[in-house]
């Protein structure tokens, strides 16, 4: 980012003071007692920099909820929008579209071969809800199965198959939603002490779920193919293809939620593939464009296309491939292509950010295990290592971690934190530089800590 | 639209080609089967005009699903995306942000008093999803009343509070959905020959249904402010009013989504204010920024944000007040005011499409009735007026309609059609030149059918 001259700073100021006062009059904020906030304002951004509202530069270790895969304000992709918005903003879904074509061309090419077609809709959200659709309609079985500790969106399905608190004020019973314990050795249930373990365990977990449940039942297993805001937790590959033979089986779709470990963010363009293994079914946003213009989708299979070639499928949106976001994803991928950052992101996690954090953990008592792969990495904030109990409790907050997260900030760097946690996130072409710096206040701000009670 | 070159029709031709083999390739389209539909191309778009991929102009009467009530392209719109687009494309949805606060406050000085918040979501479908939890969560009860014959968006719990056909497929009997008839005198449900036995017997239907499904089990009641899909069937005064009164007596939230009527399709800002009703929650999407770039929204009164004062409210989105989607709405509702949109919406309603289409029915022997305000209009195609057969049987279509929606592209213009119904909705701000060729053709096509079986 540039340095900013006293005059864009003062302009800045003013701005940010009516959007401040704006937004408390009139902006209901997602997740939040609308009067209990007290929200950062953003009036500017650059590839892994944020600015405040009083023209303060901060290090973006959040990626505004894993979202900004390449940064801020790429300019290949505001190109992009700038030409996609003087030559066509918007068209109906049921036409055909030049940059929509464009968009599921180049993502259906990163794709395992089959999984060819995409439906695209505005969000994370939405791709789950529809992908949940397409499945309980293929297969004619309702039930879908998906992990505790785990976020697939906001809407009413979606939050429902959701393994996290925020599903609790929205739990009505939804019909057809059961949750089993996936693979977590730092916290696992079956009181495995080694990763195969947590592994068989596991997996038979989820064998006998099935079987209880009843095969019969079950239309999907949706799976974050590594669970994001729930933990970073990742699983071994033999849980994957675990997964993957059972669906086959008996029958179940696997979706796989790329929502947030795709496109680039943990290393490759989907996070599956560290698992060798090939879903049915694939959601998607976030990445796909880093969010510079709403977009979400689902990438399905011969055989689940096959079920709406001849017969409607009863599902749809306004905006589904809407020139714009296909236009800003084109652009997107093509600049992955061209500036290799999943090789950068892969190697950043390897080289850099996982030596760091485990050297982090070794030094600070309140670090009780880092975990992640490419840009995508966990601190788990804990009381002591031998209890491993959580600095804040599930679904809540805590002064610590408060004082954590506020010490980071004044050391100029925004982390995404969840309950205990604190996730790594950057932007997956962040430069060694600005990693390293970043890094370094983590690393100031963890080893000095001492919290006691 | 300017005159296209023979080179430029020469370049949207090999660009409309590939894009089309794309398509077919690899989108997925809405409410479709897959292998049964041959999409148009649409390459370019100014205005009321859009072009095919042979460098055809049509006249766009459907405002691409009743979305761009500005028109294509409308340059105050595409130079604020463009100017946001250099500045910040995205931001997370807890920080403020300029665009973001300034588009509230322009949604909610357009509202009537004590409706000051809102929620942004990224099209019509959250929005009332969330709408209903909000509601939900508010009182505290949990079914919602809407009406048969209308349409609240595609995801689980928008469709299945959907009174439409494309409920159907994805109807699992979802817990809490009652639906009710609305008014609808060209096909009374209740025997009535006038406006008032119609107000009067919906009314106490509406009532009856309430008293019998139980108040105490009724958090909310949807219903858009005048149904567009399923018909454009404008409700009387006394029968909106008469449903506000039924939910102050029973504590029901009263919910109007303007998803499609608003933002000026029906002449004014909102369409409930044809009826000098206030609801407690407003939805919207479409019209607030025609589209340009995905936007939906709930706005909110005091009492529904008091519920989530200092308690979280339990939901939301990566995307919500998306700064491009916002910049968009700013730029959007300005032109509008600017130019007289909602003015001209009304007039051209009042003066040209109802008095020319009244005509039309009056001369055509399958027109059994027009309806409409603003720029919001349908034709009601029967096999004849006594006995108001539609001419396509209900969810579905019929060669004769296929005929009439074909003569009307032959002839230029590009209708918006469900079922046996044809809608007149073409931007609000068309020309009066555009709306009189259009109108002609519809005319031209309309009074020479002649159908029999």
């Amino acid at each position: 980012m540039q340095q900013l001259s006293e005059a864009e700073i003062s302009a800045i100021k003013d701005e940010s003071a009516r959007a401040y006062e704006l937004d408390r009059a009139h902006v209901f904020h997602s997740w939040s007692a609308q009067e209990l906030i007290d929200p950062m304002t953003v009036s500017r951004a650059q590839g892994s920099t944020i600015v405040d509202g009083q023209g303060q530069s901060f290090l973006d270790f959040s990626s505004q909820l894993v979202n900004t895969n390449i940064g801020h304000q790429h300019p290949k992709v505001v190109q992009a929008i700038k030409d996609q918005a003087d030559l066509l903003c918007t068209i109906s879904p049921a036409h055909v579209n030049a940059a929509r074509s464009e968009a599921a061309r180049l993502i259906t090419e990163r794709t395992p071969a089959g999984l060819d077609h995409v439906f695209f809709t505005n969000g994370g959200a939405d791709a789950n809800e529809h992908a949940i659709r397409m499945a309980r309609l293929h297969t004619g079985k309702h039930k879908i199965l998906s992990r505790y500790r785990s976020y697939h969106g906001g809407t009413e399905t979606a939050v429902n198959v959701t393994g996290d608190p925020r599903r609790w004020s929205n739990d009505r019973g939804d019909s057809g939603v059961v949750h089993f314990f996936g693979p977590f050795l730092y916290r696992s249930e079956f009181s495995a002490t080694t990763e195969a373990e947590e592994t068989e365990r596991t997996l038979r977990h989820l064998e006998r779920t099935i079987e209880l449940e009843g095969p019969s039942t079950i239309a999907a297993i949706i799976l974050e193919s590594i669970p994001g805001t729930a933990g970073i937790m990742l699983p071994g590959s033999e849980y994957m293809q675990g997964v993957r033979a059972l669906c086959d089986k008996h029958d179940i779709i696997y979706i796989a939620d790329e929502v947030m470990a795709g496109f680039g963010r943990a290393g490759k363009w989907f996070a599956f593939e560290h698992f060798d293994v090939v879903p049915d079914i694939i959601t998607f946003a976030k990445g796909v464009n880093s969010g510079y213009v709403p977009l979400g989708g689902v990438i399905m299979d011969e055989e689940i296309y096959g079920s709406f070639a001849q017969k409607a499928y009863p599902g749809g949106l306004t905006y589904s491939g809407h020139p714009l976001a296909c236009a800003a994803a084109v652009a997107t991928l093509k600049a992955m292509d061209e500036e290799g950052m999943i090789e950068h992101a892969e190697r950043i996690g390897e080289e850099i950010i996982g030596p760091r954090l485990r050297q982090i953990a070794e030094n600070s008592k309140h670090v009780g295990e880092v975990r992640g792969v490419g840009a995508f990495w966990a601190i788990e904030l804990v009381w002591d290592k031998e209890s491993r109990e959580p600095l804040a409790p599930y679904g809540g907050g805590s002064p610590e971690v408060a004082s954590v997260v506020a010490a980071l900030k004044e050391h100029g760097v925004v982390p995404f934190n969840n309950y205990h946690r604190l996730h790594v996130v950057p932007p997956i072409n962040i430069s060694e530089e600005d990693l390293e710096t970043g890094l370094g206040v983590f690393e100031k701000v963890l080893t000095d800590l001492d919290f006691s009670r």
